[in-house]
């Protein structure tokens, strides 16, 4: 039984279910796999650098919503992130900060940090994956550390690790598949007969989408995931700004329910393929027959069907991902990291 | 780099189509993993018990369609499946001979003989999962070697090694899916206007369906799959004679086709749940509506829907699987064991 040292950066929704569901496999993750963890910082804008080389008390730490339960902990804050790394000695961070798109920051120095510092890198953010994967992929490898980041595209359904893992020797020609909920929840209900703006207040009130949703909405999100694949399963490097993008803006609700009434639905597809000069990507609104299961993709759910040189078409459909899917991406990069 | 000795156990289809792709993905397996590999014996019952501790020359090997050709060949007959494996001294076995659904023999008796000889042992052959997964896994892990079993549920595409290294810590609660292609591919045929025999003489002529189809007809061979994975995924022991079972006979083409008119045509659909006592499992022909992903899955793709605790629906579909896709699950198992 080895014990890991946890650190988390940013303690929001995903770096949260990350915590309940460690707590919840807690005897799993003991017995099956000889791993014990205790949480010895916790980083975020609003709480700053937090350390606690004993380990914070896990139910304390998930009940602390304001600042001033954390001032109440035990344990010392940290004056930087370099500090707060010396302090907390993690052999496993969880990166989970909002994403910058353009820049990927501060999440890739976040990464390079804690990997210099020895510590397995895992992520949520796909920012570090689209803007530096090559450098981090090679840091990782020269200190023996993984860097890890299945939830980015999926919900943590396993993509990299299908292909790093349960896939060798197999070339990936190319890609297409639904990989946004927000505009996939937008466009279900202007079918049902939503406009636009009713739609998208319906999809922030369950939560699905943000205050500001205009990321997803012209398909910046969608882009960055497509990156993201290309860059690492195609072996490809492709910055998101180089993915085709259109976004549902354009769509108005009569032609999104004549869409569905004529029985080929408006999807914000994503596509990517390889060619003589490397690989085309793209993001757009296409009608999708509904004899193609990609049509039959709704609200939350998200599919992906790879072209390889074996298999022509292998599909990896996700419906209704449930509370614990992002977090269990990073239990499971944590399992992986851990054993390796 | 490595050579590995390897031993094939029939040689028919698989194991001559997994000669082919070892040959073009050879300089991969170099470059990329590290693997060299050399041919050392090959044994089925038209042959007898070939051994050429060099390695057998691969073209001739593949030119070789009569036993005369064998003959002509540069190595020794062994008197004996003990004599052989003595002579070959295989790191790697790949067994892929006849399917015995009732007892799992001969197979079962080469993969114990090759990994007490102190080989990994690959296989093609669902026989040795159903009735003997406990044993081989517990024996192969005493002696330090794999028994992997990837190409038998659904010709290759990643099921075992997703839930074994990819989705760690995860339950799985039961699932549902399309696994014989035969029947799909009659089915899909009457659909279309043909009768039942008519539509099996189509299947047998384009060699999906063996000569004798009753196997695949009567439901065994998804009766087969559906326990191989309770046994290994859900870690229920059920033989496949608990799986309640009809096949399609009783199917008429008339059936078939006022079912697909009426918007829900005729699946053998593969069921398995977990209840208080265990699992119970099925493979029934059901009306599956067209809303259903599952009910676009024609021909000779599969599909298979997985209910986690974590994703309430994880389905993997393969669409009109390659000529390599058997093969390929026993060469990514080859790889898998040649890197553990």
């Amino acid at each position: 039984m080895k014990t890991f040292t946890l650190g988390l950066l940013g303690f929001g929704n995903v770096n949260r279910t990350l915590v309940e569901l460690l707590q919840r496999k807690d005897a799993e993750l003991r017995e099956r796999h000889g791993i014990a963890w205790r949480i010895t910082g916790v980083g975020s804008r609003r709480i700053g650098w937090r350390a606690n080389a004993e380990g914070f008390d896990v139910d304390e730490l998930l009940r602390s919503r304001s600042l001033d339960a954390f001032t109440g902990m035990r344990g010392q804050e940290c004056p930087s992130y370099r500090a707060w790394l010396d302090a907390v000695q993690p052999e496993v961070v969880f990166e989970a900060t909002a994403l910058n798109v353009e820049t990927g920051q501060p999440a890739i120095d976040h990464i390079r940090g804690a990997l210099e510092h020895g510590a397995h890198a895992i992520t949520a953010n796909k920012g570090p994956v689209v803007h530096a994967y090559e450098e981090l992929r090679d840091l990782a490898a020269r200190r023996g550390k993984q860097f890890l980041f299945e939830s980015t595209v999926m919900d943590g359904v396993p993509i990299f690790s299908l292909f790093r893992n349960t896939l060798p020797a197999i070339e990936v020609r190319g890609f297409k598949g639904i990989l946004n909920s927000t505009t996939n929840v937008i466009l279900s209900g202007m079918e049902r007969g939503l406009t636009f703006d009713e739609s998208l207040r319906q999809a922030q009130e369950l939560g699905v989408a943000e205050t500001d949703a205009s990321h997803d909405i012209d398909g910046w999100d969608a882009a960055v995931k497509v990156a993201a694949l290309v860059n690492v399963i195609m072996g490809v490097r492709l910055p998101p700004q180089k993915v085709e993008r259109e976004g549902i803006r354009r769509l108005t609700a009569e032609a999104v329910r004549s869409a569905r009434n004529a029985g080929a639905p408006y999807k914000l597809r994503c596509r990517a393929q390889r060619n003589e000069s490397g690989v085309s990507a793209s993001v757009c609104p296409e009608q999708i027959p509904l004899t193609d299961p990609m049509a039959l993709v709704d609200g939350t759910s998200s599919i992906i069907q790879f072209e390889t040189d074996i298999f022509p078409g292998l599909t990896i459909t996700e419906e209704n991902p449930g509370l614990y899917a992002t977090a269990y991406g990073m239990l499971a990069d944590f399992i992986r990291a851990a054993l390796s």
